[in-house]
């Protein structure tokens, strides 16, 4: 394949919207389009009519690839490859993404997590710059997690769901059972925006700043830091979504993971937390980016590393919370 | 590098024994001994010693690889780099293993954890053949868990030290404090051999097979196992030492596991868990092959996949725990 003429489509799948784009080879978008995510029939169609308009005014694509909610199925010998599985979000079970697109987009296809997806792009443009080994985390709707290994997104039989994992209750919080469907009191299930809503009786966003809800939280995300750390020793966890937008959140993970490793390690000791928990810097198109570059590695089997030459380097060091909220 | 002429030498360098051996590219060992871990002096003498010998006798090696227990230091531009930092050993911390030998040896060389080396030698031999990505889990004195990840062990920023993960109480286990002297009550310090004799003021293999223990035993395992679902999305778990070698506990943490992962995700429903929670089958010289296989790799940037061709394949599947006791 010869780069020179890539053209590359992509979509990031999200529970609330579906942003469809094409990008050449070197990662400029040439069209764009967003689709509100309600039943598969109507968000699919609108996404196939972008694709087939796109090919009729711009020609083939090389490659295409999908970041999308899941659980997917992402073993490429499993009957169900390509497929979201058991998703809580209603008319979405078992609807064959890749299936869908396949006849319309007639070219090599991929497909892998939202987040994954958003760590290829903050390795590219934002806080995973530099690093071959880290996390991406996002706390909103639920507890997703990308893992970047070795430089590259870390699937294995399938892709990990690190937001199920169980660990000790926070202190002052033993009776709220949780909200997971699966699990009542996994990490997602005690500390996602919902389960925060469902604990205080008002939305995340309305707890004040001192509410003891905010200390919990902290120290559950720090938590997952912890065994994240002890399980991937990445070089840097980024940690966004709606509920990091809280005043002082970072800091607070920040001083509850320093507790929690209770300096065990001497690799772990000489951590900076400032650098070593850190903000999102890749923009709110680090999902599609992401993908992009994931449709970009399937046409040329690389990763297109020179996508971030000549764009903002924007800082992941220090305590960027400030930064993240403005 | 020709690998006709290839002489690999490695240490599994353990809390009892150090195994040194010397080997040829078809990973035949041509000498090996056994020496007691005492004091460092004593003990990485008589290494030397054998080292030393080993070069006057057959010629200098082509690469030398180490696979120690630690905690260690492996990021090759850490000052402290091919150390052993924290180990609560007496007399070991901040032993330079790699600055040791390499006056010796005078080769390229390699260092990593036990475990890692482990799972190269269940990946050559045992059951981790055939695999890209599982875990290799050692319950014994201490909790170790190796990675391989994409063919290759999980190192990142440092070595993972999965043993430290915090897991929520198994039921019935709410007052013992843990062992950990960093952590208290992290998985190793409420389910290693130690920690067991701790709790029930008996070594473990003295509790009969019906004491609650086991089944504390059972919740913690499979939770450290859930974990490491989650969190790496394993082709399978390989689980050995002297804990496991209890009556009925391959068959107690699968059954264990089941209910934690709560029929979460198609691809885990789908677990045949006799195949995924296994008995390691590579031998007693896992480690010592691994770190062999590491060598091969530091010499020739490949590795060593013919050495398994040839030997006794070992079957992976099924309920092996009653070989496992064999």
């Amino acid at each position: 394949m010869q780069s020179e003429n890539l053209l590359l489509g992509a979509i990031e799948a999200g529970g609330t919207k579906f942003l469809c784009g094409i990008a050449d080879r070197d990662g400029h978008i040439i069209r764009q389009q967003r689709i509100s995510t309600t039943v598969p029939a109507d968000t699919l169609g609108a996404a196939s009519a972008f694709f087939a308009q796109a090919g009729a005014d711009l020609g083939p694509l090389s490659a295409f690839s999908i970041g999308s909610f899941g659980p997917l199925s992402l073993n490429p010998v499993a009957g169900d490859y390509g497929c979201i599985t058991s998703t809580p979000k209603v008319g979405w079970q078992d609807v064959d993404l890749l299936g869908h697109f396949s006849p319309i987009v007639g070219a090599p296809m991929a497909i892998d997590t939202d987040v994954n997806c958003a760590a290829v792009g903050e390795r590219l443009f934002g806080s995973g710059q530099g690093l071959d080994t880290f996390c991406y985390v996002t706390v909103g709707t639920g507890i997703g997690v990308g893992l970047l290994i070795d430089g590259a997104p870390h699937g294995g039989a399938n892709h990990p769901e690190v937001g199920h994992i169980r660990l000790p209750r926070a202190a002052g919080d033993d009776l709220f059972p949780g909200i997971c469907p699966f699990h009542g009191d996994c990490l997602e299930g005690l500390a996602c925006g919902p389960a925060m809503r469902a604990r205080w009786g008002v939305p995340a966003e309305q707890l004040p700043p001192d509410h003891p809800g905010w200390d919990i939280e902290a120290d559950y995300l720090a938590g997952l830091c912890a065994t994240l750390s002890y399980v991937v020793r990445p070089d840097r966890i980024i940690i966004g979504g709606g509920v990091m937008e809280a005043p002082d959140m970072y800091d607070r993970v920040r001083r509850a993971l320093t507790i929690k490793l209770a300096g065990y390690d001497a690799s772990m000791r000489s951590l900076q937390m400032d650098d070593y928990i850190a903000v999102p810097t890749a923009g709110a198109s680090a999902g599609l980016t992401g993908a992009l570059a994931l449709a970009y590695r399937t046409a040329t089997r690389q990763w297109p590393m020179h996508w971030s030459v000549g764009r903002p380097s924007f800082p992941a060091q220090s305590s960027l919370s400030g930064a993240a909220l403005a």
